[in-house]
């Protein structure tokens, strides 16, 4: 009888299936052949991804990718709700069931684990290697983890790459990558595409019977990340790993486990959207207090310096050594963004208009040869320019109730960074600066090193780490894309990791970038994309740089509720704010943090509506995105409180609006609305509008 | 007119020559054929290295070596008179002649300056990279500088290898290294041999006429590592720099200037041994305050580790991850070594025999698996084993007026390092360390780095700084050969970097390895030699290891003399000296910093007799090491004030001692010397002996 259950509980293992807590999904876990590990997804009977190998290559050891037997195997099912410390809604629900699978491997008598958990909007799953004598150290060749698609999905991808995100999203069938990939790859300040097919994550599929798909990864932690190689006849991805200096894609001591391998999958594209998937396969916080952590809106010295208008360096001197030049005995350039005077007029701005701080780039000592040069002690984070004030602009500010935003340059010299880390740290705290912007432009110093391996992923979390103790919030440009972390680092408040409003100035964002990223860069985590340019046209204030915003004036007020982050910048400079007061209100009444969130309208390419609940507040904010070729946008309120009346605020495109030759044109009107209006609302080609809906 | 004076100016520069402040060296340089720079330095008339080119290669730029012209040069004349914080002499004379020729390459507009400087025992020569429009970054291919030698010298070598020193020294013609290469290539825990004929300096050579010659390198800061590429057909030496990750040699921005490439010659040995021309070459110390830079005689917890009779872990336990073991649950192994009882005992013998510190490895967390993994986090370099009471120890020292040595392995892990040392000397600092010896065993990581390149160099470098700032004084084991830093930074007290005592518990050094060192290793600075093993048989108390030193008892002592240190150690355990404390008398007497020092007999290879002034007194030391056939040594007493009468005590072989197979076999005898006394003494096979002559 024992010998029985025994035996049932053995085939059970060996090929077992277990479904969403709605039944709509399947997971399929399946030893074939030699003891190939492989799963397989249906959402509602249909393939997500078809039977698939699981698996590690091992540098100089036996690869962990065949003659597997189930040496044990658990299911359970978890449910609990969670409170974020920040986010896109109050309470967060953490619900799957969980398929667990001990594999071993007689050859070598070494066990891996294949971790499974199912949700209703999508699957997770993960490589645990538990500690075991055959076991302790092994360093990974590449990992063999394949995602079979059902077919030639439609995709938004972006080139796979070593070292940048900061491509445009190209749309296509999976079959013309290859013959798009060389026009993808455009130049950058640091960049290793690897592959023809190679492509990033998070990546954004739509099946032909319209299936959202959606695969990244949650948790990336002490390992490197992943990027996906695209096996073009057979549709089928498989992951690819950022290798170090030497070659080498990650070094492991056990007890240890991969980051979560996501796919997150719908019949409706909305869902896709609302997935808190990643965040859920990340771990709780462990901060004790984390009252320090605060969404922040705030302005800064800086679209300035990316449009070309002022300048980041306090002189036009090359080849400097901060260990010997001495900056009061060297003539000012006169084009110094980050001067006392300058910085008080935005701490001015800040006050008056209700944002909680401001940012300053450009305010410290290195920035005339700061680029490019694979400069080790290229910034020392502690020295300001002669003419930046440090002690009297935090008096300043303090006195009038904002906060200092710090900016780190690391220029990709990561152990000058950690070198002096404390002391930038002290340093912010002394002066009262509570959130730094990191930057870590051009390739990563020492050379051989990736923005994407394992050394600089350890990094990135090592400086979150040292910021959290000194109750510093993060913002972490050109790091890694963002995969849910900040669930166990609050302090991680947003990232830039893909092509941000600055691209505006480079040469432009394809008008319907921001229909995209909310589906691809945002499924990790928020983004500092930095809306709010009123004055698209950069030619109006730097005659040298013909580049123009892909977007109107309307569209770049409906960002903030769409590219949510609870970290928002008011990019675009004072002068502009104050020709446009009317539509700067919005900017002024939006909310950084919600209780609630719903996606009205979404399809990715094409357009985004999001509806809001300011946190703590009744009022409302939504916000719609479309791209470059308009059109009707088709809003219900029956998201709001039965019975009560609000005042919606629209801020709209004007009917002859477009994003290339008449942005500025909107119109802005009020109207009564109540849980049972409708709402057919017109947005121009690069358009969309935004709309404050307050209680009555 | 004065066209005529530029024109007789230009061709005196273009080949020129000048000669040392004694006359004996000339140095000349010429421009050859198509603007190729080159040297030539003569003895006596002799040549030492016959007309060599200079330059280097770039990375994606025209090589810096031809198409050049004379722009500039100037000769000047220096002589002064400094004094070391410690040393072997009291003051040291920096007396040369110097010519500095500024190159311009028309080509490039690019120009660099050869700084040559002649003394009366060698030769330096640096490249200088002047800021310049045309030259502010530039990455090293190669540097190419030649010393092309007179002819098939006999050669004392090292394996040339980017990681490691830790070679026993081959003697050999140069012709014959090729095929001597193979078997002088034994194993190390970390190594890159890198050619069949690559070799490490200082390189010590002896012409077949007699000229005894060494080539080194000083100050080595910002720069990668030198070795030599032999030319085994016209027996011409190249320089060969230690790559990066990627490669690449060395990152340098402009102003800038290479270390300097040292050249000792003379026609007597012993002026190889007593030459300061590396320590000349280096900088003079910034440091204001020195005086808390002292020498120290040391005694400690380690040639039982060492020899295996203790271990360094205070577990059994394998794959230990320090953030999450409880040592206090884990069963110790009964075999830790620095447990706060055992560390008591040498702290009583400290004091008791008059050693100021005493050195204790294995104290801290981590040693379970800290080698050979590869691990990033590997010490915390703050948390002591439950067995250490660092507190109580520090107090038990103090009140016994000893001192405590710090150690901090790092397992070749830098970052893990950089990251902990700011904590790791606060708590030196806290627990009244002064001293800590570092150590960089087995690969570094992040893999791809080599001990000896420039990311390296830099760091080493770092850590003297951030030490300084600590007052702490460090003893560097693994890092870089020495290049005459400790005059620069003088709290870098001693270093490793080549075959150490600890080698004679794993097989054993050649009989001769210290009549050598002196000539090789020694001419960058002080090795932390650790002499004085009594009981040579290591099987007596671990009769698992079969290794002996290659060594009498008496020679033992000789090296507290021949191998010049501030900081010595007596290596061997408590219950040795106790065995023989009338032979341990001498270490208890000998000084570590000196008046003066005189070489009275030199040959490398054979024997080294040298006696020295303790500092601030009247008593001389002398030491004589021989190589495995043993000798009459020929000392005279000359160096002695006159008038003085001195107390010899003569700490020698017995007739029938032998460093195989009867190496305690002493005989201590004291007799009366002045000036004019002269003495034949007996040194046996691997033998030696020691004298103290005390005022009487």
């Amino acid at each position: 009888m024992l010998l029985v259950g025994l035996s049932l509980l053995w085939q059970a293992a060996a090929a077992e299936d277990i479904k969403s807590p709605n039944g709509q999904l399947t997971l399929s876990f399946n030893l074939q052949g030699d003891g190939v590990p492989t799963y397989r997804l249906t959402y509602k009977g249909r393939d997500v991804i078809k039977t698939s190998k699981l698996g590690l290559d091992l540098k100089n050891a036996t690869a962990l990718t065949s003659g597997f037997a189930v040496a044990e195997s658990k299911q359970r099912s978890f449910d609990e709700t969670w409170t974020p410390v920040w986010g896109e809604v109050k309470t967060i629900r953490n619900h799957y069931n969980e398929l667990a699978v001990t594999l071993t491997q007689a050859s070598t008598a070494r066990s891996i684990r294949v971790r499974f958990r199912v949700f209703d909007d999508g699957l997770g799953f993960r490589y645990e290697f538990p500690r075991q004598p055959k076991l302790d150290y092994f360093t990974i060749k590449e990992e063999r983890t394949q995602f079979a698609l059902a077919g030639d999905h439609k995709a938004f991808w972006l080139p796979g790459d070593y070292d940048t995100q900061e491509y445009s999203t190209v749309t296509s069938k999976l079959s013309e990558v290859r013959g798009l990939m060389k026009s993808a790859v455009t130049g950058n300040a640091s960049q290793t595409p690897f592959s023809p097919t190679g492509l990033q994550t998070p990546l954004m599929l739509k099946s032909p019977s319209g299936l959202y798909i959606n695969i990244h990864e949650a948790a990336l932690i002490d390992y490197s990340c992943m990027h996906l190689d695209l096996d073009d006849k057979n549709f089928v991805l498989e992951s690819h790993l950022t290798p170090d200096a030497v070659g080498d894609k990650g070094l492991i001591q056990t007890p240890a486990q991969s980051p979560w391998r996501t796919v997150i999958v719908s019949d409706k594209a909305g869902d896709i959207l609302e997935s808190k998937l990643v965040l859920n396969l990340n771990e709780p916080t462990k901060f004790k207090d984390v009252s320090w952590i605060k969404p922040v809106k705030y302005v800064g010295v800086w679209w300035e310096m990316i449009t070309g208008k002022s300048t980041w360096s306090y002189t036009n001197q090359d080849n400097i050594k901060l260990d010997s030049i001495d900056y009061t005995k060297v003539k000012p350039n006169g084009t110094h963004g980050a001067n006392t005077a300058h910085v008080k007029e935005y701490i001015d701005f800040a006050a008056k208009h209700g944002f909680d701080a401001v940012l300053v780039e450009g305010w410290n000592t290195g920035w005339e040869d700061w680029f490019g040069k694979h400069k080790d002690y290229v910034f020392d984070f502690v020295t300001p320019y002669p003419d930046f004030d440090v002690a009297g602009l935090q008096q300043y500010a303090a006195s009038k109730g904002v906060k200092m935003i710090m900016h780190h340059e690391t220029s990709g010299s990561v152990r000058n960074y950690e070198r002096h880390l404390d002391a930038a740290f002290d340093f912010m705290n002394k002066y009262g600066y509570d959130a730094v912007k990191t930057g870590y432009v051009g390739d990563i110093v020492p050379l051989g090193h990736h923005h994407y391996d394992q050394w600089l992923i350890n990094h990135y979390n090592y400086v979150l780490e040292k910021a959290a103790e000194h109750k510093i919030m993060v913002n972490g440009h050109e790091a890694v894309r963002p995969t849910g972390l900040a669930r166990t680092y609050p302090n991680l408040i947003g990232n830039e990791a893909a092509r941000g409003t600055e691209y505006e100035s480079f040469g432009g964002n394809n008008a319907d970038h921001t229909t995209i990223l909310p589906f691809t860069r945002l499924i990790g985590g928020p983004m500092d994309y930095t809306p709010g340019i009123f004055q698209t046209r950069i030619s109006t204030f730097n005659p040298a740089n013909k580049s123009f915003v892909h977007s109107t004036l309307a569209r770049q007020l409906a960002l903030y509720v769409t590219m949510y982050s609870p970290l928002q910048m008011a990019a675009d400079m004072i002068e502009h704010y104050n020709e446009h007061l009317d539509a700067f209100q919005f900017i002024k009444d939006v909310a950084v943090d919600w209780d609630d969130s719903h996606v009205l309208e979404a399809e990715p390419g094409d357009y985004i509506t999001i509806a809001r609940k300011a946190k703590g507040k009744s009022s409302w904010f939504i916000g719609s995105t479309c791209d470059e070729n308009g059109r009707t946008s088709n809003v219900n309120f029956s998201f709001l409180e039965p019975g009560k009346k609000y005042t919606a605020t629209i801020y709209a495109d004007a009917k002859d609006a477009h994003y290339e030759n008449n942005p500025q044109a909107y119109a802005i009107r009020k109207m009564t609305v109540t849980r049972k209006s409708k709402l057919a609302q017109y947005c121009a080609p690069g358009g969309g509008y935004a709309i404050s809906v307050m209680p009555q």
